[in-house]
Formats: structure tokens, C-alpha cells, sequence
């Protein structure tokens, strides 16, 4: 009874239901959800507790990293990275965990559980954002093991995911900082969907095309290139990124850790979009690779069946940011302030 | 750029500082807090990574229960689980690691490493948010490898944990479902501290005497009770739960989980406390503990140099809520309702 200060007096919506409940029913949902990771049934396997207790309890696969994992976390917040006037709570679910497997990609690593904490006005669709998040898991086979719901003004929900690396025996994970002078670098597709797709829900009358039907699902159900990140990972690649804070900043990212200067000479941009959305547009998850061999990763990601990366240019030895067929690249991207 | 919805259009408070800028702060503060865990130097081991690339790598260390790994999650949202006109930021960041650390301890883990999600308005003091945490993390040998910063109307802290089981091979985590009829219940101290508390702190005037400290500090900086979590479970405890919504409400998540009823006989209340805080307050720390070996657990308490656990009732084998001295115990307790 500690919580007194918020509730129907902050948001005028009315309760349908209390924390108990929706968590019995997102523990049903996130159950079903596990047949992405174990086919044959979707409970803990024995000795392992999901939702239920104080913390879940997992087994941890060995693998051929004995000993290491990786961790990782994202949020998206209400009016800041989702407008709920353009995508459902259902799309806002989705994303949420698809923006932190997203960070587990581009390390080359599979998720393989994850919590989420949920911080919603009264009146939310608990069970809407939930089918969002258990399509994710299900899509991605990252098991929603537990959580936490509390009430808030504002609507965040904050993924954590666990992940492991699978294959190449001793090879670590796709850092930011292993690309050197002469690395060729690629994008795992177009760039500037999701915010050509924010632009376009935001304008008056949307066309009803292929074209423009991408666009929409690129802002509100970004796909994580989880089987992108780890091809690149097992065949050689350097390092990677995804493109989260939009192109121009994360390879600015990506040359800052690694030590190297970035020279572009193409910008894939998505059908339907801008350049400058495709250089500065962010929230989209398309990863950013370089490597030494290039002719293996294209290999690599042709028989895996997968869509041919895009070659964007070069690592060189200068050190600092971008630069587009020569001319810099002025930093941009979406930077919080505080 | 997609996100141009926030900001000082919303808050009226400038920004001081970027994300980028704050990350590195809180990078710097969170590796020296790492003494905690890593006495010999606050850096990463060879191989690891922490803040600073899309996903932290961290070295899982072995135990007796090998391939087991606990995950928890939780959060602290300003306005419902904390007041900013009563406590400061730093206590924010203190509470927020410490409540997800709490159901580790619950579990009879250690906390390995965490990541922390802040959403907060312009103008919020990401380093005294930090400052908190780090403290959090260097008492509890917690190390944050990892987190996100973004702005948003309302400050919500979400940290998620990784821990470990340490001892006792082959002894599995303190499940809240282990009681049994005849176990013993014991708290780990007097209770409703952090109501208590919280009242003080919302009234004219506080003395200044040891007391009336002791219950801000409940409120304010709410210690998990690692070691007595950890002990339990090695002295054969059936089953334990924090108290994180009160005694009421948790004795009947244990009695729902195990299949058990809960008869108390004795209710601690902290000095300056009520009984009403005692039962309903929650947002306190201290562990509900079952055993059938009450000798053992005392014992192994006071080898530990623990305080000695409080008894305060029986498991019976009526299902269903709790009584105090036979009468029924209405549930009570805080709900988040959506």
C-alpha cells in the first residue's frame, strides 16, 4: 500500500483489471510463445521456474563460448519512441523486445530469455502489448521468463535479454571495435524504412502499395537480423552494429571504437524514403558490418539463404567520422538530452 | 531523429548534458563500483566487454549448479514507488537496483551482473541517478555491464539482474512453491520499516533520534538481504519470498505457490512502526523464510553473524490465506490496477 500516488486521479481510465491477473494471463501468452525455442512443449523445462517466482530460473546451453554470455537491454517510451496514435500496443510490445534481441544481433548472438518491465497509465491493454511481445519472442526464440508491471503517467517498456553465441568454436562475439583500415563494410538492407514509414503515417492519406505497406511495417514491427548478425559472425566478419541511432551516428560509433575513419560510397535507400532518412533516420535495425573478406561474407549470407548485404564502403585509416563519396558527414542522429 | 516528441516542449527543464556524455560518466562510475565484485581492478576481464558496445559479454562463472542462471527484473517509477519531494535521486538509483537484487536474494543467489534502463524527463540527474546505483552495485558485488538512456515525461528505472547459485551442490533455488505443512516461518527483521518510513517523511516535523533514522533509511535505501538468502538455502529452507508487498499479500503468494495455509502468531513491527504498516507496507526487503529445520536455520544464521531470524508462525495444510492469532488476515497489500 505504498503506491498510493498515482492511478485513476493522473489518467481519468479506469482499471479492468489488477497486476495478478494480466500477469497470470501474459505468463499463459509468453508460455505459448516458448514453442519458438522448445517445439515439443511449452513449459519450463524440469528444474527451470519462467514467471511465477521472485526470479526465473534457466538453464544456460553450453556452447563452444563455455562461460560466456551476453546481456543486453533497451526501452521504448511512449511519445518518445512509439506514437500509440500510429501503432498499436501490440506493435509497441513487439518492438520493445525486438530493439533489445536487435543489440544481441549485432553481436552475433542468439537471445534465448529475456524480462520485460511494463510501466503503464490505467486503462492500458496489458494483454495487447503482450500478444506484441510473445509474437516477438516467438518470431525471435527468445523466452519471456519474467517481469514486472507497475503503473506510470507515461507508458515504458524496458526489455533485458540473455544470449549466448552459437558455432565457431573459440570465436567471440561482433564487437564495435575489431574493424580495421581496409575492411569493406556492408548494411543488411535499405536504410530509412522505419522513419519514411513514421513520416507517411504522419501525413494525410497513405497509399495502399507494396512499397508503402513495407514502409509501415518497418517503423511498426521491426524485424531483428538475428541470422544476419551471426552469418556475418561465423564467416569472418570484424565487427558490427545495428543502425538504431540512424547510419551517420553509428558509424560513427563504430569508427570511434574501432580506431578507423569511415568512407561511404553508396547509401541504400529504402523504396519510398529519403536520403535524409536513409542517413539519419534511426529506430530501424538493419546491422552494419565490416570485414576483412568480403567475398566470404556474401557467400556466407548467399547460402544461408538470406538477402544479399549491401557493400556501403571502407574502413580507413583516419580516424573520426563518416564521409559520403568524399564530403563529411555532419554527426546528426537522435541524441536524448537530459 | 524519429524521436522529436519529447523534450523541453514537455518538461520546461533544459537539457545539461547528452546521452553519449552521460553514458560515459555512468561507464566510468559503474566499472569503479565493479571493486565490489573484481577487487583487483575495475576493468572487464580479458574477453568481457561492459558499457559501450551493443550488448555486454560477461563470463559466467561456474558453480555446483552448473548450466543454472537466475534472471530477474524490476522497477521503480517516480510518483508511485517513489517520491521525489522525500527522497533524492541518488536513493532512486539505490532502490532500483536493490529491489531486483532483493528477489535474487529471495532465491538464495548472488547477483552477478545487471543492466539498468532510465527514462527520465530534461533536466534529471543522470550522475546522482548513477550515483545510486553504483553504490547499490558495489555493496552487493552486482556489476552493471550494461543499460539505456532515453527521455521520457516520467523518471522509470528498470534494472534486470543476473545471478548465480553458490554452495551446496546440487541445491537448487529457494522456490516461493517448497513449503510444506509444519515448516516454520521466520522473518529475516521487524517489518513495515519503509511505510513508517514514508509516513514520517509525508508529516510536520521528524525527530532526530536513532529510530526515526532508521525508518528513512528503510524508505530511502532498502538493503536485500543477500546473505540471509543465501543461508537459508544452504540450511535446508523449504521456501522464501521478499516482502515486497507486504506480509499479508506475500504470505499469500508462498501459500498459493506452495499449496499450503499460513498461521501466524507473532508480528514483528519495527520500533516507530504500526501494525497496519507491518502487514500492508511492503516496498520493504526483509525475507519470508520456511523451513522444516527451524534449529538449523537459527544456527546457521548466528554462524553467519546475522541477525537471528524472527519466528513468527507455521505452515498448516489448509490452503489459502493467512490468519494472526486465528483470525483471517484480510489480503490487502498494493495492487497496480491497468
Amino acid at each position: 500500500v505504498q503506491s498510493p500516488n498515482s492511478g485513476d486521479a493522473q489518467t481519468g481510465r479506469v482499471g479492468q483489471t489488477d497486476e495478478f491477473e494480466a500477469i497470470d494471463r501474459l505468463r499463459a501468452r509468453f508460455e505459448a510463445a516458448a514453442r519458438g525455442r522448445f517445439p515439443d512443449g511449452t513449459r519450463p523445462p524440469a528444474g527451470d521456474t519462467w514467471i511465477g517466482d521472485d526470479a526465473a530460473v534457466v538453464t544456460v546451453e553450453a556452447t563452444e563460448q563455455a562461460g560466456k554470455a551476453l546481456l543486453a537491454t533497451d526501452l521504448v517510451v511512449e511519445g518518445v519512441h512509439v506514437d500509440l496514435a500510429l501503432c498499436t500496443l501490440d506493435d509497441v510490445g513487439y518492438k520493445a523486445l525486438m530493439v533489445t534481441v536487435s543489440d544481441l544481433a549485432a553481436m552475433g548472438a542468439r537471445p534465448e530469455y529475456a524480462t520485460v518491465s511494463i510501466a503503464g497509465p490505467m486503462g492500458t491493454d496489458i494483454d495487447q502489448l503482450g500478444a506484441g511481445l510473445a509474437a516477438a519472442a516467438e518470431e525471435t526464440g527468445c523466452v519471456l521468463v519474467g517481469g514486472d508491471l507497475s503503473q506510470s503517467p507515461t507508458l515504458v517498456v524496458s526489455t533485458a535479454a540473455f544470449g549466448v553465441l552459437h558455432g565457431g568454436p573459440g570465436l567471440g562475439p561482433l564487437l564495435r571495435s575489431g574493424a580495421r583500415p581496409g575492411d569493406r563494410l556492408f548494411v543488411t538492407g535499405p536504410l530509412g524504412g522505419s522513419a519514411a514509414g513514421l513520416r507517411l503515417l504522419r501525413s494525410e492519406g497513405i497509399a495502399e502499395d507494396p512499397a508503402t505497406a513495407a514502409l509501415l511495417r518497418a517503423y511498426r514491427r521491426p524485424v531483428a537480423r538475428l541470422v544476419e548478425g551471426e552469418t556475418a559472425r561465423l564467416s569472418g566478419a570484424t565487427a558490427a552494429i545495428d543502425i538504431s541511432d540512424g547510419l551517420v551516428a553509428d558509424s560513427g560509433h563504430l569508427a570511434g571504437a574501432s580506431g578507423v575513419g569511415i568512407a561511404l560510397d553508396r547509401l541504400p535507400v529504402v523504396e519510398g524514403g529519403t536520403r535524409e532518412e536513409a542517413l539519419h533516420g534511426g529506430e530501424e535495425y538493419e546491422l552494419l558490418i565490416a570485414t576483412g573478406e568480403p567475398d566470404r561474407l556474401v557467400g556466407a549470407f548467399e547460402a544461408a539463404g538470406l538477402r544479399p548485404p549491401v557493400p556501403i564502403g571502407v574502413c580507413v585509416t583516419h580516424t573520426g567520422l563518416a564521409t559520403l563519396d568524399g564530403q563529411p558527414l555532419s554527426p546528426g542522429g537522435w541524441r536524448h538530452r537530459f
